[in-house]
């Protein structure tokens, strides 16, 4: 599978058509591009779709295995089952595939990779897969990442605010649709139950979410584990050892849906082994790459979801020194979920293993 | 100001017409009626208003010395300055003051009550002040209060989900507007800064909220104290300690607010001196007074402030024993924070007083 250090890369984008997948084509259009031809793969629904990239019309191809001829890298974005059985098959056929499904992110013998954190784990890939992380736990890595380098982090306690479009196009839909009916009505509100009622009344109860998100907070994300946990706070406690590569480091997380559009929001307890003041994290943070710090509230400079989505950088702000816990830093963080949180950081692995190929 | 146990208590309400003033009216008329009299006090401007308590009208006078004459419990629900000066006249007057606003919170010589958690502290009260708790340190107090009963409480890790109403009717007011201006527009949310511009350019910059509320959260409330932390965050810290009569309890606060009209909602990571499993905090709490107990995700039960507004109880759920840290119990917690996280709860405090001075 060596390459010619004069042939670009050929890519595939299978899930092409989704939320995702139309972050996806804008960020190859913005980007260096380091990608011969581009192909987009979507389910057998949406082939012949036309849709634009890098300026250019593409027709959509329906995912079969074929499509992955001479193809070097092939990004994933589809559920867990569809990446169980197709990933594999791409490598089949000769590709690399960058996945950003669960299906394959706790494997030992798959990297789990954020470039700018562990971005060497993406060359030793024994069965030809990198997965790219869970859209919460990624928000707060390159953050974290940085002042692990340097502290040592041994403990984190977050919770979550997150956005509708982690739910996919169906998400926002539903978001925006009970928007809509509350924002008619301002006795909705005041009494359990109201809002549900209306909502339901008008949208139907078939919904994304397990309770109305217009005016409220949904303390639930992902499918019912063991224990009563999350699948979506699993994720965040066993990514996180995986990508700064602490297996023991002690995690709870508590995620909760909020009715945003797009960008997570983690509010971050964070505990290191080493002493860490307020000013030279804020440092570390300013000098590591992706991320922007926003903290100057007396001057009203703090990160919101509002005032970060559609970037590149995870925003920080809010930078405290924990009043009674040794080594411990109070932080909030937003970063956009369909970018770093998702297409983006999976263009940034792909990039990693095009750069690989052609060297 | 001894009373005769044949005649009811006179009641003065300082602050009725205001947000929590309503919902107070509403408490008095629901609740058994201890009171004889019930006097309403509000700002000149709105004197003369009528309103309505246990089905009688109620003409609202001015606050005066004079008001104060002959009156047994005097609830105030005003800004801190406004309360630092009346609530001493009151005193002077023979009344025993209930106090809603900051001023008096941490002064050692002021009970900073919570009936079912320290209702016998409000004997003490060396001022003729009871204080009420700031909303936030409320939501979790019951809950809190019972499990540090048996388990004994060490450390707290909080993060908040704070309802528009917290800034009182004209934080309800901005949200339903900005509501009403992202509702229609669907392409907004997308870009950082469009719903702002979009919401300043209908309604101005002029808010309660230092970012939008709509398609946001904002991880501001209160003002800036040393070292970043909020007044909100610090009062969290503070007043839990006091409450719960724990004076080193170690605590973190983040403090946000969100687009949810009425509850406050907490991530609650709480460690405890012994050994604590979900299924005896379940039962601790199904126990306790005031609270509800909703956690079975299974079957789609859990909080939500949207489930919750309108009623008395905490309502507490997603109980899940931290992985990594021991003794330590991760839950999530809703509470009307115009109920009982501020009229409810003074409502009750003032009962005491009332049973105590009709003994």
């Amino acid at each position: 599978m060596s390459e010619s250090a004069n042939r670009k890369p050929t890519l595939a984008v299978v899930g092409a058509t989704g939320a995702v997948g139309s972050v996806m084509l804008g960020i190859l259009s913005e980007r260096e591009d380091v990608w011969g031809e581009i192909r987009l793969v979507a389910s057998a629904r949406s082939a012949g779709k036309v849709l634009r990239v890098r300026g250019e019309d593409v027709v959509v191809r329906a995912l079969a295995p074929e499509v992955f001829d001479g193809v070097d890298v092939a990004m994933f974005d589809v559920p867990d089952e569809v990446s169980a059985e197709w990933a594999p098959i791409a490598v089949e056929h000769g590709a690399v595939a960058v996945d950003n499904s669960g299906a394959f992110r706790m494997d030992p013998d798959v990297p789990l990779v954020v470039p700018e954190v562990n971005g060497a784990a993406a060359r030793n890939r024994p069965k030809g897969i990198i997965s790219n992380p869970n859209c919460t736990t990624l928000t707060m890595m390159d953050a974290l990442g940085a002042l692990h380098a340097r502290w040592r982090l041994t403990e984190l306690v977050v919770a979550s605010y997150q956005a509708a479009s982690g739910a996919g196009q169906p998400g926002v839909d539903r978001l925006y649709d009970e928007l809509e009916v509350v924002a008619g009505d301002r006795a909705l509100g005041q009494r359990a139950g109201d809002v549900a009622e209306a909502v339901a009344a008008k949208l139907g109860a078939d919904s994304p979410f397990p309770a109305p998100l217009a005016l409220n907070v949904v303390p639930v994300a992902g499918s019912l584990k063991d224990g009563g946990w999350t699948s979506e706070e699993l994720k965040v406690r066993n990514e996180s050892r995986k990508i700064l590569g602490i297996p023991g480091l002690r995690v709870s997380a508590t995620c909760v849906r909020v009715p945003v559009q797009t960008t997570h929001s983690l509010a971050v307890h964070a505990t290191f082994a080493e002493e860490i003041t307020v000013g030279e994290a804020r440092a570390a943070l300013e000098a590591a790459p992706s991320v922007e710090v926003r903290d100057d509230l007396a001057a009203g400079v703090f990160p919101t979801p509002a005032g970060t989505v559609g970037g590149d950088p995870t925003v920080v702000g809010r930078l405290r020194q924990a009043l009674d816990f040794p080594n411990t830093l109070d932080l909030f963080v937003c970063g956009d979920n369909l970018r770093k949180g998702a297409a983006l950081n999976t263009a940034q692995i792909a990039e990693l293993v095009a750069a690989e190929l052609t060297a």
